[in-house]
């Protein structure tokens, strides 16, 4: 399948590197076509690697994995055209902090919305599928290096077939067991904000490979 | 020992009874001296129960407990009068929930401040320990109802030997297992913006017995 990767970060290339791994194609988009870390990821990765800006990454990709800054994530969508994204999910994992006063860091929007509602309502022929925004870049793309794999992941979105292809997505491709659908996007409220708690354990844990099981 | 459990809900009736199973003296405090479901409660558990107004029950204990609503919870105190409050541990298990839009709820103060910071302000003397805010009250006091109690309750507060006692009461008294203290009061931010996520999993478990494992 050809994935379009918006960003370059720890998370993208987390990312574009495992769909890379399964066979995938992957291009790697950022707000320049050449960005130093998208081409050498290009250069270290391979075959089904390539690069280019966010609107190029966005009309390559069959599906979008959104691992853009909260900060920059709509700036960058915006950027790709509105053709590029109809129709198509995006698997949202960015997360609205505010590093602005420090670590831990705040959110941008939180409470009564979230970033992931925004990205909905700015862009609303994309299909917002928010999740993996609750762990740290390597257990997203595989859970099993804590625990097997035993713990939880969260997702939501408004549309449902394209809910179920990303579990199918973070199942059969990255081995995430117990996925928890909580409903529409609006529950991106509930998932962003975890964030907080999540910076904090960090702190405490002096590591960021921890996940949460939902015990039930 | 002496306990002043503030509040009659479903959280105040839980901590109240087991504390008294326990064989310890708890007075239940309220608005009112004869609140209803108070005298209801002392009628049922009998020995070492009693109640009267917040200032009564403030005044008994020798810990505190807040099982209070969060829209209530400054007030509540404020009706105590501080000689009552000063050097006491408070157990806070508040949450600033708000319900005015329906379900799920909003939080009426996140991101930047919480109900835990703004008890610590108001009531500078009181030794302020945010915890239990995260389960439903049947877990609280007997995690062991949920996989034998393998699941994760997180703590934070300014005074370090007010969280060693919660720490033991928690651990000796109740059985949790596994406590995380994230460090000083600001840290109820995190913990209460967990509730956003807390709400949702309710939603879809349609339970709420169910509880978080920090997987690390």
């Amino acid at each position: 399948m050809r994935i379009g990767v918006l960003g370059t970060g720890s998370v993208g290339q987390a990312i574009a590197t495992k769909l890379i791994s399964l066979g995938h194609d992957v291009k790697m988009g950022s707000r320049t076509a050449t960005n130093e870390k998208a081409v050498a990821w290009k250069e270290r990765v391979g075959q089904g690697a390539s690069v280019g800006t966010f609107a190029d990454a966005a009309a390559y990709g069959e599906i979008l994995v959104g691992a853009l800054s909260g900060a920059g994530a709509i700036d960058a969508l915006k950027s790709c055209g509105g053709s590029s994204l109809a129709g198509k999910i995006l698997v949202d994992i960015s997360n609205p902090l505010d590093f602005t006063k420090g670590f831990p860091p705040s959110l941008s929007v939180c409470n009564t919305d979230s970033l992931g509602e925004q990205i909905q309502r700015t862009f609303p022929d994309l299909k917002v599928v928010k999740t993996l925004n609750t762990v740290n870049a390597a257990l997203m793309v595989d859970p099993s290096r804590l625990h097997g794999g035993d713990h939880t992941m969260v997702m939501c979105g408004n549309d449902v077939d394209a809910k179920q292809k990303v579990k199918d997505i973070l199942t059969g491709w990255f081995g995430w067991k117990d996925i928890i659908d909580l409903g529409d996007i609006s529950n991106a409220r509930g998932t962003e904000m975890f964030l907080p708690l999540w910076v904090r354990l960090y702190g405490v844990l002096k590591t960021p490979e921890f996940s949460i099981k939902v015990m039930r």
